[in-house]
């Protein structure tokens, strides 16, 4: 379908699209998992591409330059997480403007906004991201969302050397984390329900994996993790993670924006002082900050390249688990499309 | 019933009991709520007594000594939180020894510890309280469990002054919770479904009372909060109160020790980085810590001082929250009896 993007305004750059990487929550959305997508909806929100025309006060970028979009294009600006920089935790009265099925500011609420599965979009500067040189363009996209995902919440737990972290899913986000954790210093373990992922785990840098449909070494894992971060995309029982956690252990699950499936049992969390947290994205600095991260420590998603046309067969296998590790769509397909 | 104690050990000092607090532990055993009750039962963690005999290692206290014991009388030692003096996250074969219905160490995992309903106990030196020559004994008794559980996630979640703290449920441990968080110096708003508690939750030091059942109050109060106290005993939807902390505020669940109500829904508690956490009684360093701090800003547990015959009818009213705030049996009653 054909959408129009307007023209930059004053503090706006006009972005040639060239990948956009495929997210579970794409899925999510255009399934209406979450009852609110509106349709027609256009995905897309880990986006690379090129600068084309930059508005008046544009200072940041320039014509020509790299630069990147991920979950967010716009959030209030006036509450304290915005003053403070943390626009991923927004408390105006529609939180950020997502990249897409987003509502523009409450005064637009009616306008829905269009992501990354395009030839081209219009973002304020301050929410578009520089791609460092050394990143694979083809690659990078991932670390938009997928990166910052998981960056951001073990940065803000101060993740580390010392310390030992459980990755909880290895998928699209598990498979970014395993490699940042490993990067940030720590001890790192993937947990998997899927054996058959284990040397791919211990390629991203994984030091154990734990099969978490074994029992008994589920068992032996008890009161053995600093921080476990928990990727799973759709309700599971936290309870299988939480014993996971020493003394003063927090589990973060940044995959489910839902209930989960079994209710938290207060005994194990009190028995050692854990705490079963969650995050969302990233601000826009941890965002520049995980892209910089991943250039300086090699650090890329492992992507495969399909075109447009393919779309709907990626989301089959996304649903299938059959992806390894995330999908990037080169947008010139759609361009030789239109 | 007649128990017998032994004489103490080395390092045990033997004490008459006085008074003897009457928690909603105390219920949830007698009944086998948590399904672990070894019967014949002596309930009674808020103990204060007088020292009647000290083993010949004893260097902490002497005969006539006015001492208390909490929830704990002994842990493994060994375990790194044991050697980290917070023996109350114990990691031993059975953690910490707990003063009635406790399994003493492994080697002995036949005995059945009996609590403070009676006349008199033995109990290791490192594991007896000095009780403050400032305190009203006949109302002390329950800083040794209510107060030390409400005390010791504050202090460890650094609630102080320019800090907004919510106290959910007014009843023994909330009652306590109140005067505490007032004193350390933070904003507190007590937390209730029952407006008639609302006089005296303002008297207990409380800026503010939010009546839970008020669903446009809970509303407003969305955001609001950097620390939540749940000190409810029963299954509760914590769901209710994670909305109200702000970004980045814990909501520590104190009271139960079970399964929540209903599933946490990770969306409110992700888009604001919040964490559900939960923490068990206190260690000994800070149950001293916090009888000292009582002493000396005048805070005292509200109580109604029964006799031992009363007990049961004290149970009953609990079960009907009539107790305003706490009973402590007069352990002379007892002493007649026999």
């Amino acid at each position: 379908m054909e959408i129009e993007r307007q023209a930059p305004k004053a503090d706006e750059v006009h972005i040639d699209i060239l990948y956009c990487g495929v997210c579970h929550s794409d899925l999510h959305q255009v399934k209406n998992d979450w009852h609110n997508t509106i349709y027609p909806c256009v995905p897309g929100h880990e986006i690379i591409g090129r600068v084309v025309e930059a508005g008046s006060s544009v200072t940041k970028f320039r014509v020509g330059d790299l630069v990147g979009v991920g979950c967010m294009i716009d959030s209030c600006g006036v509450c304290p997480s915005c003053q403070e920089k943390e626009e991923n935790y927004c408390e105006g009265p529609v939180s950020w403007t997502a990249t897409y099925n987003g509502y523009m500011k409450p005064q637009n609420k009616d306008f829905n906004t269009f992501g990354g599965y395009s030839t081209n979009i219009t973002v304020k500067e301050s929410f578009v991201l520089s791609i460092p040189s050394a990143l694979d363009i083809s690659a990078a996209a991932p670390i938009l969302c997928a990166g910052v995902t998981t960056y951001a919440p073990m940065k803000h737990w101060k993740v580390g050397p010392g310390q030992s972290v459980a990755v909880v899913g290895i998928g699209g986000l598990g498979h970014m984390a395993v490699q940042l954790a490993r990067a940030l210093g720590a001890t790192v373990t993937a947990v998997t329900r899927d054996k058959e992922k284990q040397a791919a785990a211990e390629q991203l840098g994984a030091h154990e994996v734990l099969i978490s449909s074994d029992a008994a070494a589920m068992k032996a894992h008890e009161l053995k993790f600093d921080f476990i971060l928990i990727t799973i995309p759709d309700a599971f029982d936290v309870n299988d993670y939480v014993t996971l956690a020493k003394r003063d252990g927090v589990i973060t699950t940044v995959g489910l924006l839902g209930p989960y499936k079994a209710s938290l049992n207060n005994m194990e969390v009190a028995m050692h002082r854990r705490s079963v947290a969650g995050s969302i994205i990233g601000s826009i600095a941890e965002t520049q900050e995980v892209l910089d991260f991943c250039a300086e420590h090699h650090i890329a998603p492992q992507v495969e390249v399909i075109p447009m046309q393919d779309i709907n067969n990626a989301f089959d296998r996304m649903m299938d688990e059959e992806v390894r590790f995330r999908y990037v769509i080169d947008m010139a397909s759609l361009k030789e499309e239109a």
